[in-house]
């Protein structure tokens, strides 16, 4: 596996790029894809990067079936001089393995898997736009592709990687959205895949969306699926909430992800000696903070929005107004330093940046704040 | 829709046909498929039947990354007088209705999905196997293929049905099965998508099953997801337990899957008779049947096996041997009739058989025995 190179086939035509300004998430694709195959006895092999196109798969492979698959999500930013960067990919590709280890998938080489994400987005990296808050968004993902109709693990699996670049999630890019809380319909339990980044999850949360959105909420806030009293996390986002001084975030318990955005915001305010816990949390703790005033911030941290201010918690029949519906101060600093280390404005101190491309050359500091300097 | 006719475009070329006694289940396909689309605001469209092939999908569709899919699963059998007959297929498309509005899916049309299927049988009529125990197992499924990377219902979809000639599901035939009950993982709970027939259900299950295969079990028993008490289904059955007389099968309650198989159970037990009752029922209560010899018999119920006995359950470290591991009465009774009314050899007096083709003859009365001749 170490010694496996990648094919290369460049794509004969290049596609037209969208507007940087008129970038909407996960429409546009760019000219070229990662692909490699898994067969059981082989192991991963046919490593390609082969221009952008259709899979052709079996109707009867087993992911259209039993929805064996798993996938990640990333990010590759233009810093403002010029490098393209990632942040922290490495553990989008361990995530992928606990994913993998879940849905019964057999692991990558996550050396090789890091390699893969650097030689594409390198390859297509005139895709990665440069207007603000735009970024290339990198997806990984694997399909059990056997044709099989039995209920068991696939023996063949396919991992693609595909690249779009996209500029803000929601609409509403970083002001705050409106989110409600869940109560019927459950995401996920213990013992179930909710800490896996697998296909499943996400389509079962689609029915509560469609309902909350037709009432002019952007997302829906999960709880716990024994109780339906603790928080969980948002569609695709983890969340935050500022208590009385205290920021606090549903404690990892084997039923949310464990988002790498989540990770950052948490080492964010450990380093701004902000108290941060993480810990199970009631939405009527939620709600009694809000009735006696002590609610003074709520945003959710996922890869697609970086954080996103809840402006608007609607639970059993209650609107829990936050923060006057503004954007609050723990919620703007922490967006602007991970988008600002991000985009090559703030000193990376974390060391959460891995550069594309051969170029290698001496931070820029000159050009850089410092991360405290905004704390 | 109504008016929707089926263009059909027939294979050029035949596959060799596997051996009737050498079947195996969902490894063979035929030389045709259904296949229709959907796209938001010209609904379904594009019905035919093609020859048998791979799709050819975005690397981007929603069903590699949301797993938005649903399937169904059904039989057509070779009656002993040379027809060739469908079980209850219309139980299996209103079915298939009720998973599309869990999962966001836009309904089909029931009578011309059952139209579809039958003429796509009919086409690949030769196909049906006539060896004792089996059968051609038609696969009807959708999946959402727009290209788009948001966590959102797909406005693209494809249904698709493909037929494979099968065996025994399990390689104990009607012999009974060893089975675990499952205490650490999840299939599904309230408010989840455990109801619905979508690949997620199955994926989330493949962690268990890999582990008590291991063991020499060849399923799991779920118990509920809340207080891991109550018995919920096995992999690909529902479970029906005779104590002291009595036979109970978990009652719907949301979590499992509503089995065609098992209303037919329950439809003959009580044709005969034979008291049954859907309710809650717990492991615990399982094991004290056991204890004091009341657990008189246990089994599976399913479209590809049909009935599978339980002959031991494993259980927090006791192991439950059942009816001295051997096939109980009403079991054997139940299989034979389903199997028997399937191959035509009983009476079909619930008129549970749907021809396939023009024939329509009068039934082969003399033929038969009649079902309640076997009671
Ligand atoms: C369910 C869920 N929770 C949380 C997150 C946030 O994780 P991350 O910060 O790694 O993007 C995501 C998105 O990846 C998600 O899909
Ligand atoms: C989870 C599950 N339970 C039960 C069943 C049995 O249902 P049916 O009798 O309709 O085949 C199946 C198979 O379809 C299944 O997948």
């Amino acid at each position: 596996m170490e010694e496996q190179s990648i094919r290369v086939e460049e794509s004969r035509s290049r596609k037209e790029k969208p507007n940087s300004d008129e970038l909407i998430f996960g429409r546009h694709f760019t000219d070229h894809m990662f692909v490699m195959d898994y067969t059981e006895g082989l192991g991963w092999h046919n490593a390609s990067i082969v221009p952008y196109q259709n899979l052709s798969i079996s109707p009867a492979a087993m992911v259209f079936h039993y929805g064996q698959s798993v996938f990640e999500g990333l990010k590759a930013f233009r810093g403002q001089n010029g490098d393209i960067q990632l942040f922290r990919p490495k553990k989008n590709v361990q995530r992928l393995n606990r994913s993998n280890e879940r849905l019964v998938i057999p692991p990558i080489d996550e050396d090789f898997g890091l390699e893969a994400i650097k030689r594409l987005v390198e390859m297509d990296k005139d895709w990665v736009p440069d207007a603000e808050g735009t970024s290339l968004y990198i997806r990984p993902f694997i399909i059990s592709n056997e044709p099989y109709l039995g209920v068991a693990p696939s023996h063949h699996f396919k991992f693609v990687i595909i690249l779009s670049p996209v500029g803000s999630y929601y609409k509403e890019g970083i002001d705050p959205v409106k989110i409600a809380v869940e109560n019927k319909y459950v995401r996920a339990v213990k013992g179930g895949t909710g800490e896996a980044k697998t296909g499943g999850n996400y389509a079962s949360a689609l029915k509560a969306q469609e309902i909350v959105e037709k009432e002019g909420y952007s997302q829906v806030l999960w709880l716990d699926g024994v109780e339906k009293k603790y928080i969980e996390e948002v569609g695709s986002m983890n969340v935050f909430f500022k208590i009385n001084g205290e920021v606090v975030t549903p404690v990892l318990n084997g039923s949310i992800l464990s988002g790498i955005t989540r990770d950052s915001v948490i080492q964010l305010l450990k380093h701004w000696d902000v108290p941060v816990s993480e810990r199970r949390i009631s939405m009527e703790e939620v709600y009694e903070a809000h009735q006696n005033g002590t609610l003074e911030e709520a945003f959710g941290s996922g890869t697609a929005a970086v954080i996103s201010p809840i402006g608007e918690l609607y639970w059993e029949g209650h609107h829990l107004t936050i923060n006057n519906g503004k954007t609050g101060e723990i919620s703007k600093k922490v967006y602007d330093t991970i988008t600002g280390i991000q985009y090559g404005k703030i000193e990376d101190s974390f060391n959460w940046l891995v550069k594309v491309g051969k170029k290698t050359e001496v931070k820029q500091k000159s050009l850089k704040k410092s991360i405290t300097s905004l704390s």
